[in-house]
């Protein structure tokens, strides 16, 4: 069973927008094993949606084809499956109805032109999630393409998403006769580069390719870490999770402590719920970072228990006169120390981070681009690490934030 | 002339990363007058490769390959490209050289399997920009496919650019007998919908469409604000550079202030530009924001005279200990004005700016998430904006940083 995907839009060729959605699509569809080949990105044409419909029908079982089913005149995808198809465009009362509701629901009033969006191939049938008011379609085809099928949703990402999860890849693992399950559990990791935990993971992965119970995958996801990824395959709901379970122990044992988390756990929420388990509240000083630790770490509503909020001394006489520092140089061990000791007073907080370093492009009091300080004031005693970063000014700040971050979880699990 | 786009990688299609490549030549090849109309991702494998070149050449007068060039076994785009051509690989001894010379400049020892990368398909030329180990390839068709191209790139994105830029754009606009320059020039604005700019705009975008000399389109980008993008050509730089300035001064004489910048502008570098030539400096009260202004300001270098730094006070008693502020609700205009006073005499800054807000999901003090107030203390004065955002947390966190600062931007041009 192969599928493959065509995204539609004008904008995507032109570069306006960048084709996101078929990237989600690949993934799913490696994720519960089915076969994907080819994606084709083609404009708001209906010649050109035809024959790409075409090519793609000839290579593969399945199309999904995103995007093209809005209200405009420019969404013509139903119009181009109805061609393929070689049947007419009929108006679904059911559809219309839903329409109708959903706009009462909002109670707002409904443009006409959005019953083009009821309009529906013969033959075809409805895509069972319909989280807005664009229907998918799932459009089987008949004759010398008897067995194949078409599946059209709407561009918009979380109702493409909806749709492809709930609708489309239960119907193509039917089709393609997989009746187990599969899933994956991603281990979240920082510290250790893709080649060494390759290594590190060797004689595991070939334990797995000789046992075919599950598999590993590596994914760089810089300032978000490298995740290693898990999938299994099983029967039944509760088999494959025993599996996972079972194998994110023994990857767990082999990788030890770089694991910071699984699946959508990111490294400042697993610092802050390690702090909110101990009772105690978070301080920053952010001089190199100018505040990207804060805003991520703001990002992620229900923590205000425990973060007591941050500095930003980006002026040098802030150092001191905010945060109580000496007059040593700005990047250095005595000032990190004495920042992250001076926030916590500062701001009245238990545990103190702070960062201080030179992020580029030029030089600054003598220190190249990269060199940076963090300091860590915890449980009465404060100590700092030195870092060279070999980036750009965008990556030394990114990456100190998560080396500080870490630098904080691993003190707290040791402490 | 018609060219389209076919990126190579297993990853791609796996979804491990975003084809980014595309969209950037997509709008490259629109930029200077080059129609793309259908783009292809397909898998690292050499039938597949070669169907998809095949139809590309099919559609259209030129391909240009992205990916697949590197030195590893899985690298084929060579190979498949010479069985399109129908031609052997050969080693082109001049190429060794580059690579033997790159390796030695950058003192490492070359492993043999780089010297894959000197191999070219008879006929083929090397694309006259090679920023990096992997040579790029111009491949002239013949026989049936006479006058057709492909042009063969690297996936690193900095090398694929180079090569598009120096040496493949020239030679398309070349073949398709295009002899004008062809440039444009964006204007980046806050403070207006889509909907509300095309409407303002529509005569001039009519007239534009009659005279012929220029379009303009527009790109909605987000907390980046609403693009308008002017294009024009002309025989010669200095006429294209002439209509550019013409138009973008009929455009702002339209659509008015809410133009802050031009190209690579940002609204916190207008902002600080601003301040630096009054000899301002700036502080930020990060409550709502959390970290993300300071965070944007500090990402670009060489400001530090400008930004003292900021606050981010957030836990409530932190508003009154740190910045003076009286005991009045947390999300009020009372509080803002007195946030931004008080960072100003905290951090010794001339200008302040302050956010407080309810991020959401939940509701904060009685308030609803989205409801917010931005303080601005200038010129020794304080005032206060009330704003309600219908967004999620992160984009109520996001629209409120330009929105503050866009606040200041028009006060700092209005002083």
């Amino acid at each position: 069973m192969k599928c493959e995907v065509v995204a539609v839009g004008t904008e995507l060729l032109l570069g306006q927008i960048v084709d996101t959605n078929s990237s989600w699509i690949g993934e799913q569809l490696a994720l519960v094993g089915i076969d994907s080949h080819f994606q084709t990105k083609v404009g708001d044409n209906l010649d050109r949606m035809v024959t790409a419909l075409r090519q793609a029908l000839e290579r593969s079982d399945a199309v999904i084809v995103c995007g093209g089913l809005g209200p405009t005149q420019d969404d013509i995808t139903r119009n181009a499956i109805a061609e393929v198809m070689g049947v007419a465009l009929v108006r679904d009362p059911e559809i219309v109805e839903k329409i109708h509701a959903m706009f009462g629901g909002r109670g707002r009033e409904m443009p006409d032109n959005n019953l083009l969006q009821a309009d529906v191939p013969v033959g075809a049938t409805v895509n069972p999630a319909m989280p807005g008011t664009a229907p998918g379609l799932m459009c089987p085809l008949t004759g010398a393409d008897e067995g194949k099928i078409i599946y059209a949703v709407p561009g918009v990402p979380w109702e493409m998403q909806q749709m492809v999860t709930a609708g489309i890849l239960p119907d193509l693992q039917e089709r393609a006769g997989i009746t187990s399950v599969i899933r994956s559990r991603t281990l979240r990791t920082w510290g250790q580069s893709e080649s060494g935990l390759a290594e590190q993971l060797d004689d595991e992965i070939q334990r797995l390719d000789d046992a075919g119970t599950a598999t590993i995958a590596f994914l760089a996801s810089g300032w978000e870490g490298l995740k290693v990824r898990i999938t299994a395959k099983a029967p039944t709901e509760a088999e494959v999770v025993a599996i996972l379970d079972e194998e994110e122990q023994r990857v767990r044992e082999i990788i030890g402590d770089i694991v910071f988390g699984l699946d959508d756990d990111t490294m400042e929420s697993v610092v802050m719920e390690l702090l909110r388990e101990r009772g105690q509240t978070l301080a920053l000083a952010e001089s190199l970072t100018g505040g990207l630790i804060a805003s991520r770490l703001t990002a992620h509503a229900g923590f205000s228990d425990v973060f007591r909020g941050a500095v930003v001394p980006y002026h040098r006489d802030l150092k001191q006169s905010l945060l109580g520092a000496p007059d040593v140089p700005a990047v250095s061990e005595e000032m990190v120390k004495a920042m992250a000791e001076g926030v916590c007073a500062t701001l009245g907080a238990d545990v103190g981070i702070a960062v201080s370093g030179v992020a580029g492009p030029d030089p600054h009091e003598g220190q190249d681009p990269g060199a940076l300080w963090i300091g860590i004031h915890l449980n009465g005693t404060s100590e700092a690490v030195n870092l060279t970063l070999p980036f750009d000014r965008e990556r030394i700040r990114q990456f100190t934030c998560i080396m500080a971050l870490n630098m904080l979880r691993t003190r707290l699990l040791a402490a």
